[in-house]
Order: C-alpha cells, then sequence, then structure tokens
C-alpha cells in the first residue's frame, strides 16, 4: 500500500466515524504532511482520492472540506479527455429530436417544463387577448423596452444590476447562446466546456466550427477550477462556457465562491465566459442563487437566457447580457434572425409587471422540488443498486449514472417499444461518452402512469444489468 | 473617335429614328461585322456600350435586342469594383434601424408590406382565436407539417415541385439567409452578388467571415452573366447570391431565359446558389415568374423565402428549400434558434388552405403596381430632371439615382428633420457606393400626406442639386 493510500483510508475512517462532520473543514495540506511526516504531494494525493470518492470538495483558497452528503450515491466526477476535440454526436441528436413517440408514451428525455400549472394562465389569457396587428411590423432589433426593462427588475435576484440597453432579446436561449458564441470566436478556436455539457450548447459549438474542450465536473459543485487552469495553461482557450446554476443534465449549483473564483481566473487568464442560466429562476434555494454575471466587472461575462425553463420553450423568448461585446452581438443578432416577434415579449413583460410571474416560479420551485424527491425515491426502489443519481438543487431534471456495461442508447431503443423515452448519455459529450448514463425530466406532477414508467424503466434495466457472480 | 464607337453612334441612330423597335432584335455581330467590315470585338463592344445606356439588351443564346423602354430614366448599370471584399457598412445599417423617427413622420426607409389590407383580417382574427397552449411546447424542429404542405401547394407557381420533407421553416427570410450561407460556406470564402444588394443578406455575409463580389447588375434585367462568368474564372467563387425576382432594392425580374442560363452557369462551374425569393408572390406578372429553384436538377440550389412582404414581418414566418443542403441546413437551423413558434404557423398555413393568402396577394399586386404608377408620377413631378429610378414589376420598393454629386447620407439627415426618412444607397453596397442613390417604399395607399413626403423629398434634394453652368 503506498503511502497516500494509507493516508486516505485513515481520513476516511475519521469522516465516516464522525470525527469530521458534512460541511467541516479538514486539516490543512502543510498541516497533515507535517503531522504524518510525508511530503505535501502525498496529502494532496490522498485528499485527490478521496475527492474522487466524493467524501471531501475543495474549496478554492479555502481548502478541504467534508462534503454536504446530501446523497450518498452521486455520480463520479467525469474524466474526459483532456485535449480539444470537435464535436460529434448530431446524428444522435438529430434521431431523439425527430423521434415520432407513440401518443401514449411517457416521455421523460425533453427539458420541458410543467405548462399545465395554473400559474401560468393569466400569461395564456394576455396572449389571445392582444391585438394582432401589434405584432405585424418590424420591432427595436434589441427587443421591446418593455421586457428588457423587466429582465432588469429581475436581474437584481441573481446580483446583477443592468441597464435596459445592456440587453439583447434572442429567440430563446438556444439563439442567445450561438449568437454569444459567435460574437466572441472565430474558427477553429477552443472552449471549455463542463463535462457532461447541453447538447443544443455543444451543437452550437460545432457548428461555429470551434473546438470543445470538456473539463473535469464535480456533479455536486461543477466544473473543476483546477482542471481548468490546467487546461488554461495548456491550452489556447479562448472562452470558458457554463451553466453554473442548476445544471443541464446534471441540475448541480456552483458554490457562490467558486463562482466568484471562476470569474477570477478567466480574468487573470484574459478569457471571455459566457455563462448560461436558463435554469437560474427555478433554483429551489431562496433567494436564488446569484449568477457569474454578478461579480462582472469588466464585461467580460456574457449572460444568456430565457423564459423556456420558467415557463415555456414555444414563446421563444431568451436574452442576452452581452457586456462589452454588445456592438458585436447586436449584429449577429440582427444577421441571425431580424428582430424577435413581439407579441410574446409584450405579454411576458406584462405577467412579470403584474407580479405573475414570481407567483408562477415559486409554486414551480415547491413542485419539482417534491418531484425531485418522488423521482430519487422511484429510482431507488426500482433501479438496481449500484445507480448512481444526482441531486439538483433546482430545475427539473436528473443525471442518472447506471453500472458502467449497459449501453443507454441500446437502453433507449428498449424503452421506446415499452413507451418510455429518456435523454441517452452520448448526446451530453463531444466524444460520446457516458453510455452508461441517463438524463431523466420531472417536470411532470406525479401521476400512476408517471410511477408506472419508472418501475418499467427500472425493469428494462434490470434485464440489462450484468449478473453478479 | 474609335471604330466602335462610330458603329454604336449609327447603331444608336436607327433606334432612335425607330428603325428598330422597341423589343426588335438586332443583327448579329458576326453579320453587323461583316456588313461594317470591323472586327467581332469592335462590334461587341459597340454593342456592350448601347447596353451600358440601356438601349439593347442581351439575351443569352439568342442574341441583342432593343430594350423594352419601360421607362427611358433608368438608373445606370452598376460598376462596383472587380474583386472580392469585406462587407463593411454595419454602423449605417445599425444607424438605420435604430433610428426612432418623430411619431409623423413618413417612414419610406423600411420594405414593409401594407398591413392594414382588410384580405388579412381572416388571418389576424385565427390568430387570435387559437388556443395559446397549442404553442408552449417544442415543435417539429423543420417547422410544421402544415405549413410545409402549403408552402409544396404555393411552390407549384414558381415552377417547383417540392416535397414537405424538403423544407424547412426559419424565423424569418433573414434566419433563412444565414442559415444557407453558414451551411455552404466556410470563412474565408467568396459569395458573389448582386450589386447593389440588400443590406441585410450583405451584414449575413459579413458575420459569417466571408468576402463579397459585387458583380455589375443591369436595373432591368439583373446580375450580368458575362461579368459573372468573368469573376467565375478569375476567382474561386463558393456560391452565388441573388434576388432575381422583384429584386430588392431595385424591383427588376431577371428574364426567365436568363435565370436558367445563370443555373447552367453555376453547375458548370460546380457552385451553389442561394436564390432570395422573399417578393416573388407579389411580382405584378401573372402567373407569377419562375424560381431558379424551377429549374433545379441536382439540388444545387438553396430557396430562402418568408411571408415578410406579403403578409407581415412581425409573423417571422420564413423557410429554406435546401436541396442537396438539407442534413446541414437542418442542422444550423437547430443550433440557430432551436425550433420556430407555432402558432404563427398553424395561422399562416391556414390562410393558404383556405384561399385567403391567394385573395391577399392578389389584392396586393393590384394596389402596389398602382401605387408604383402614383410614385412614378410623383417622382417625375418633384424630383430634379436628371434624377433616374427603376422600374419595378414587382414589389413595393424602387431605388432612386440622383445627380452623382448628391450625398443621399447627407440628404438623410436633412430630411429627417423635415420628418421624411428613406434607406440611403451606401446600405446596399459591400463598400458603400451608391452614395446618390436610394429606396423608396411604395407600400402604403396614396394619401395627401404621402404626396407631401415625396414633394418635400423633392425640394430638399433641389437644394442639394449642382446648379447648371
Amino acid at each position: 500500500m503506498t503511502l497516500y493510500e494509507n493516508l486516505a483510508i485513515r481520513l476516511r475512517e475519521h469522516i465516516e466515524l464522525g470525527f469530521y462532520k458534512p460541511g467541516d473543514k479538514l486539516p490543512s495540506v502543510r498541516q497533515l504532511a507535517k503531522e504524518h511526516g510525508v511530503s505535501i504531494s502525498t496529502v494532496q494525493e490522498a485528499y485527490r482520492q478521496l475527492e474522487q470518492e466524493l467524501l471531501v470538495e475543495a474549496r478554492p483558497k479555502s481548502g478541504y472540506f467534508v462534503s454536504a452528503q446530501k446523497q450518498d450515491n452521486l455520480p463520479s466526477i467525469s474524466r474526459p479527455p483532456q485535449r480539444p476535440l470537435e464535436v460529434s454526436q448530431w446524428e444522435e441528436v438529430l434521431n431523439m429530436l425527430m423521434i415520432r413517440s407513440r401518443t401514449d408514451a411517457v416521455q421523460l428525455q425533453h427539458a420541458m417544463p410543467d405548462m399545465k400549472a395554473p400559474t401560468l394562465k393569466p400569461l395564456l389569457k394576455d396572449l389571445t387577448k392582444q391585438d394582432p396587428e401589434i405584432g405585424l411590423g418590424y420591432s427595436d432589433i434589441r427587443g421591446t423596452e418593455e421586457l428588457r426593462t423587466q429582465l432588469c427588475r429581475l436581474a437584481v435576484a441573481s446580483g446583477c444590476q443592468l441597464h435596459p440597453d445592456d440587453l439583447v432579446i434572442t429567440s430563446g436561449c438556444q439563439e442567445a447562446l450561438s449568437v454569444c458564441l459567435r460574437a466572441v470566436t472565430e474558427p477553429g478556436d477552443i472552449i471549455a466546456i463542463e463535462s457532461p455539457s447541453f447538447y443544443g450548447s455543444m451543437q452550437a459549438i460545432k457548428a461555429a466550427n470551434l473546438k470543445a474542450m470538456e473539463i473535469p465536473t464535480h456533479p455536486g459543485t461543477g466544473i473543476s477550477l483546477e482542471a481548468l487552469e490546467l487546461a488554461l495553461d495548456q491550452w489556447p482557450i479562448k472562452a470558458i462556457f457554463v451553466t453554473p446554476t442548476c445544471n443541464n443534465p446534471i441540475g448541480y449549483t456552483m458554490p457562490e465562491d467558486k463562482k466568484e473564483q471562476l470569474y477570477r481566473l478567466a480574468q487573470s487568464y484574459d478569457i471571455t465566459i459566457i455563462e448560461d442560466d436558463i435554469y437560474g429562476d427555478i433554483s429551489f434555494q431562496f433567494p436564488r442563487p446569484k449568477t457569474i454575471k454578478s461579480f462582472d466587472t469588466d464585461g467580460r461575462v456574457l449572460l444568456c437566457s430565457s423564459f423556456s425553463k420558467s415557463i415555456a420553450p414555444g414563446m421563444r423568448v431568451g436574452w442576452i447580457a452581452p457586456g462589452r461585446y454588445r456592438d458585436k452581438v447586436t449584429h449577429i443578432k440582427y444577421v441571425s434572425s431580424s428582430m424577435c416577434p413581439v407579441m410574446p415579449q409584450l405579454a411576458v413583460a406584462k405577467f412579470i409587471r403584474l407580479g405573475g410571474y414570481a407567483k408562477h416560479i415559486r409554486q414551480m420551485r415547491q413542485n419539482y422540488e417534491k418531484q425531485r424527491d418522488q423521482l430519487l425515491k422511484a429510482i431507488k426502489t426500482y433501479f438496481p443498486k449500484d445507480t448512481r443519481v444526482s441531486f439538483p438543487d433546482g430545475s427539473f431534471i436528473l443525471w442518472v449514472e447506471l453500472n458502467q456495461h449497459i449501453d443507454s442508447m441500446k437502453l433507449m431503443k428498449k424503452c421506446r417499444e415499452h413507451g418510455v423515452g429518456f435523454a441517452p448519455g452520448p448526446l451530453f459529450s463531444a466524444t460520446g461518452k457516458y453510455r452508461n448514463c441517463f438524463r431523466l425530466n420531472y417536470s411532470e406532477q406525479s401521476s400512476e402512469k408517471r410511477e408506472w414508467a419508472i418501475k418499467s424503466l427500472g425493469e428494462v434495466i434490470n434485464t440489462f444489468q450484468p449478473q453478479e457472480s
């Protein structure tokens, strides 16, 4: 047994015996080295192993802490290839998007919010009450001032002081991400991303002829800053693209100090951050978590968001707070699709102004948190024991990691026959990793049918499960 | 005097004396060379000069004809620089788009259709009658099948047999053009375009990091195939981007045989054509002119269009018939803005299906033709005598060429003070040419206020007019 393994065992024991409690600060590397008479690098190696086991977590500038242990079966830290790669998987994404499911199928593959919520009624009523003539002409290419004003009000909750002139309305978050990527890069550039990452943003990276550098990501705290810094030292990375709040597909929220640290890192390497905050408003924390944008003092953060997850994707109302890239972003937004339709913008602006939006997301947060727990319970009941699952602190999606011998693409085909859909893992990697993972949606309220779907899913997985020897 | 000038004078005399009438075929080059004892190239040079004077026009494979002389004061043939250039003018375009006009201003700068037409009422009524819930979720990324089916029906009138699977719905024609450019090019490629050209498409060329090669363009018959062929011989041109039917900003429609000839040229150089047909349905010809796409047998034509000019730009309903580039176009459309809103698509599909659209464009064609003639008459009355003006055979915009000493950018500032707006010429060139030109809109029905606006415009122009010596 090596020195570091020995040390790791002793530390693990201390944690498991309760000597150090969840959230406690652990001794510093220097202190432990002195205490045990070993080298600094031996202690670091021991902590690295415990970090991999999710027992401890590193906090930048603060040292190591015992993990909060929300859950004891989180997916493992991702270990993507440490070099920039072209994004593949378009065929797989297209196949999933084009699936015509059986009408009775339980579709757990899409990241669609609950759109039957009664709190949406004022908005829907208003949409049909508008005079359709107001929506016929061209409008401001940055979007209506009414909506931009309301967005500034909302931004305060995430720690941002914005002016309506700092915003550009887009056709959903997908256009926002796509426009931002094109505004800050040239073809051939490298973008650092979390791994796993949302397939829509990765396909935008592909379409802009960029390379993706997947960075190891912790299922509880997000992108590894150590690995990111290593990558920044080694490669000419142009921008970092992250979804740090209620991440898609995993659901974690990066701690606030880590967000600030990420911003400082971007500053010291003089690179840009594209921050996707699409799920930010449906975080289960109150007040909602701050964005990286809230730390931005020099305009290097481009914040992208939309109402696709908090209201409905069919609204196609998204936005960018482009910081110092405002002119370039305005140009690319204009050539990309000219201006956005006016009526949905006005309806959403009114919904926010009259308080309907705040009421709606308050209700949704409550529902989604309850539904998350119901789904976790069902997974525990029906899935094999070695299943790992993420513990989202917001959103309505979670990430499942199965036994490494199970192929989620094959599993998907089988499950479709049973009328249950999910989003297979390889879609969330630039290079088709995470074959034993998938993403599930829990936005719909619990029902017998949904319970049956999770049970069926478990049964199919069990037929794929390798037999214990 | 050179031999060719001599010959040109004699031919001009014959035409002016009525020896050859408008539309008549002129003697072949070979015949004239023999008759006058000069070389083939001398005759060609003489014809080229008369063509420049718009007295004669060349028809591919048929020879030279006396121009139809719809009008005797057409703008001159454009003579852009014969090399690929980067597109500039974004500041100027942005300035125009961001202008907050006085509320009482007569805005002749935008290419907006008449949206007060009673024939639009069934569509507007239907928009508010829809159940808003149908528009909340994600839909087919290619757009609704209902709309794609109706578009195939419409395409028959332009000579195309399409299948719903051959179409991708976009957020207006701007997204269609932008997606097509990105689907068929790599950064640094050269795109051949008409000169002048629509600023929105040129800015899309700029944003895709492409170079524009402006080709001399005849104000009555469109892009010069001779000049285009020369350019294709000299430069590695990747695609041709044209608006051959009811061109923006000029209004000409390329004759059908010339469209076919252009397609053959693209075939022989194995390059792609992006065809913008946004004004095609409001051609004054009946049946409407064929598209270049109608000659396409090998899928090299990407047809782009939308209902922004035939219905209203605020609908944001456009489409692409991408030919052999379908997969690439679907990918880029998806990353560009995900799917398009469902409700406008369904409303437009129903409007077409029930005959409302056919009725509406029949009415619009009649109105616009009448309004064109009223505007031409007003220009003749109020503008300086040396003003040249295009003769659109469709659309609701025309192109004015003033004395070469007048700067339309300065003129625009002055006219804005008077409460009259227009689109200045430099916006329609990659490199800020056409300073003495501008585009006017005639989509609104004639009124005292509009008559006053044209009169005011004429008065301001007259203060800019150089004094005759």
